[in-house]
């Protein structure tokens, strides 16, 4: 405090403006006269890597909230607040893109040369983005040479330790809702699955505009999904879910997730139902992240080599789809069941899902 | 169910777009060549009316969630997810300013002729919603002959009805937890806003970088803080922060959103007071939009008068701040206090805005 | 002229709202109390149609300033512009999947069996921008009963139009720069490509980073990279890039493609830069466009079959990249090289890609 | 050459990130416990930094450009193309504000006060923006003791340069269009203006919603506008129309542009009227963020002091239009007549700006 009394803050030096603004070196001025856009090549990719280091900041936050068992009813709001945070900066990041793409194929190859073998899958921070938000689990990078031997080790490091779709599952698998007072939910879930199949299929073969050829796909589709569900609700066909690459998560996670999403207006599952929500929103932007960086490589270089060494366009396009990590929980409304087909929970229950202050709202 | 398994539903039919696509007449033809732009004002303002349905379809069901007392806690977070529909929606609406000024001036002046006296004045949906949010507490249109009598007529009906600015009121003066079992959560408060006042003179006084006219005239407006806080929680005083046109809530009510703002993290807390964040951002959001309007009628048509008759650009301008529906809870943040000076809850306050699942999550 | 004196425009009759406020009518409503979230849904679809009609308008006035031959040079800048409208309003089309996202799977399910078998893919609308993009060239819709007959009839007779794709074809095999009084621009592209090629070799051979099998990787693909070259600018060659897929235009339209990328700053070839730009960020576009819908699909219904019964998200997501209409010109790309290694042009040619405004700019 | 083959280049070392993720140093881990949302505050700050060092890296080379007498017509493309850059990043930094709001009133105040007397204020690059812009034109900063010494000393040798207004102001001045082997334009174009103020006045007279003090409110606008017009055509009104704030450019200038817009789709005056529009883009979009900014500061701190010891919102809300520097251009749309009225050009003029390649496009 002393000290500070001393010592005005200024500004500049709040944000070591000294550092930050005099970190844009291009390489092509050390070939020649400098390449205009190189500048706006080196500060798009330091805002992406300035952005990378607040999500992690958040990230590792809400992974801490959740390592507290029984996780903090009142750290919810927060872990919800910062992955709102996260779905806001992935905006930013996405449109960020639109700038990048103001430098045009031929521009780039002003200074492309110049930066071999130098390559944006070198980015650690991003990497351990997609370790920390669980990308382990359903993807592993092929063997790279490419990162220096300090960095694999610490991305190795951080992959040993639980991602947030880890965290998740731990947290989904230890709620307690799903069996109470001898109530089995489960048991009546399937018994409303049973009604609502059978109108399905009532609508499949009163559709008069199927030829018989597309009936028959959908009453084979129908009882794939019969089967879907069947595997669902028992542990042995779950494991056949898992292999089909439809859920990573644990069985009864998938089930908590579920009841959830079918309960969330229950004032406790509020909260829970938009974290669940916030993980796919941050899945489709990254995943749209992906696909327009998949485009913009593709605008950059056509089908030519990527700086780092890749076919660029092609490898990132494949990898779009494996990269996604929470596909599990759009795989949950395969199991969905309209509001109306929906068991009515034991009194009991519900009132335990409520809040309970007795002076509530005098009118 | 038997008339419409007779029938298939086709897509063109469920949309009505045999109607819909068919209600683009441009003025232009009737005068000769179709002025091409004059699709696209069509076009645009269409998008606007249909949207401006939508968000009254929401926020007539927020209004009625709230005419329910004491509010039912299953209905929160409908009204909160309502709220952010709205917004979304609003988003959109700010977007498409964007399309709409793709019509350069010149274009504008190929049709522009043929809409006098038309105008977006006359939109009777968009005088309905600002109804429906509250405008009337705050603004009253200049009388007009302007709208048809029946227009007329039906917007004196919504102003008859309370808006969502006077149901939060309603809501927030209603709220319990102010005084709790003897307990008045004002005293302590005003100990603590005493503190705060405190310290943050003395950082003025020890700020060398101010001259002393500037250090003068901060401490004059500290010491107008100070006499603001007395007038929030005094009754006589707060009637003079509502002439200040500070506050158009009530006192009550105003102190309920300072609690909720304060104790957010406490469960049952949370949605209302995600409810109050969300009203600030319907606020900021139309207040873009109205600002974006106003620059696009000056880039449009300069000081020419509107095709309505008004000079355009100035009036939309002069009245952007005047039409802000939710500045209250913006001027609330005066009013706050850092979390480290803040009074703690008493422990059964406490307990009474907390969750109370017995079985929770055995870890 | 008369007639309107007589009849003052008023907005609401401008613009249809009698009409457009009363074309929504839920199914819900008949199976019982009406779905809340099914007004936005049918909204949103038709905020989606009158923008097609939009994009449409647009489009067709595209096509026909692409009919005149030669092109009138004054049409340029407007096709240009209406490019850029279309752009800005799928911008708006992207944005309000954030409001069709509001709806929650469960939500959805309050409705979705009444909509049945009716579907998006009954856009007819759509189908017509993207033929009229020129889809046709690049993919056939699977024969389909699920449209009405007289539908189907429409879309082969726009199906029998050129696309924007085809006229922009015939535009650019027209173009006359390539040759030019004797010389031939492609013999010293050939020449500078192959001094180029060779410095790509050096770099990958001494890229020490790489091990054996990846340098090796590296250089054969710097060899299929050579061969691709020989075949750009070999007639027979040219099919082997279009039996590849790599291309779908005419050999000599991607020459002047690649011409206008390279030479873009002379004056008379910056539009024509601007044109090629913009075709493909409309191609990025609808992909971007594309590949949310196929994620929003997933999120609402996972596996499950959609409305229109088909699966859905598989569906939607596998067609997304061969749905690409102007891919021929990121592939192109792969044909620039740096402004370092490009050949000067004759100096009588450059003059004639510039202005000749005699009185110009005395300063 | 030599010395890169030694060295690799590796993405970290590339971006410096070293340098760049080592720079945020929150204030409030010197007082205690770091507050988690200060990290946001600082990296939201330096994005804007970084992205403001972008904009005049830009914005210098368009100046740079400008300093060309005549101006080279192979550098409009280049000139209209980093203006675009400018206005995407505008884009990103609008969309920044979602992300800097995440942080609450309540959560600022955790750090608010150990920033004390730092602002926003104090920002030299957005200032020197504002210099480059033309600000300096329109608004003079009041003096102030919060910069540093080499602060103000590096700001006022910015202000001594020529800003983009000015450029551009000297510019329109020289363009040589005009006066055209003995053609006047302005006479013809003042003959125009006559025909079109009599059509607007019968307008006027014949709209029988009027009620007849509104009807001679609109006639006196018009003889406002008629003589406005007059004044714009003559030099000594035209200091009227200087003195009421309307114009700041040269009369020679807003001619010239006034020209532009009403020929744009003559070739040699398309990327000039791109220009034009893209600096009412900047303007448009700057005006935005700093609404955005002033309702953010309220939203933030009520009516309470900044922490550079300014009323926050009251001075940004007040300076927003007074900072609009290219309002020129939006108060031109005053002077446009209907394309319909608009003198044509002689055919030597016309000739004149056009292109004239001679092997143009046989069909």
């Amino acid at each position: 405090m002393n000290e500070r009394s001393m010592k005005e803050i200024y500004y500049a030096d709040y944000l070591q403006l000294d550092r930050l603004l005099n970190s844009q070196l291009p390489e092509s001025r050390r070939h020649g006269p400098e390449a205009h856009d190189e500048m706006l090549f080196i500060i798009t990719h330091q805002a992406y890597e300035i952005w990378f280091k607040q999500i992690l900041h958040e990230l590792k936050s809400v992974l801490a909230a959740f390592t507290v068992t029984p996780l903090d009813e009142h750290s919810m709001g927060v872990i919800v607040a910062r992955l709102e945070r996260i779905i806001a900066i992935q905006k930013v990041l996405n449109q960020q893109i639109d700038v990048l793409e103001t430098i045009t194929p031929l521009d780039f190859l002003d200074f492309r040369d110049y930066l071999i073998p130098a390559s944006g899958f070198q980015s650690v921070q991003f990497r351990e983005i997609e370790l920390r938000l669980g990308l382990g689990v359903h993807y592993q990078y092929p063997v790279t040479g490419r990162l220096r031997a300090e960095d694999v080790a610490y991305l190795r490091e951080v992959a040993g330790e639980p991602g947030l779709f880890q965290q998740v599952d731990a947290w989904l698998a230890r709620m307690p809702f799903l069996r109470f007072e001898g109530y089995d939910f489960w048991e009546s879930y399937h018994e409303a699955v049973a009604a609502m199949l059978a109108k399905d299929r009532r609508s499949i073969e009163k559709n008069s505009l199927f030829s018989d050829a597309e009936r028959n796909a959908q009453l084979a589709e129908l009882d794939n999904t019969r089967r879907k569900f069947e595997c669902l609700l028992d542990p042995a066909g779950f494991e056949q879910l898992q292999a089909q690459d439809l859920f990573h998560l644990r069985q009864t996670s998938v089930l908590s997730a579920l009841f959830i999403q079918l309960y969330r207006d229950e004032p406790i599952l509020h909260l829970p139902f938009r974290l669940l929500s916030h993980l796919m929103d941050i899945d489709e932007l990254f995943t749209a992240w992906r696909g327009r960086h998949a485009l913009m490589a593709q605008r950059m270089l056509g089908s030519k080599i990527g700086t780092g060494g890749s076919s660029g366009h092609e490898y990132l396009q494949q990898t779009v789809d494996k990269k996604r990590i929470f596909k599990d929980l759009f795989n949950l409304s395969t199991f969905l069941i309209p509001r109306s087909s929906l068991p009515p929970l034991p009194r009991r229950l519900k009132q335990s899902l409520d809040f309970h202050f007795t002076g509530e709202q005098s009118s």
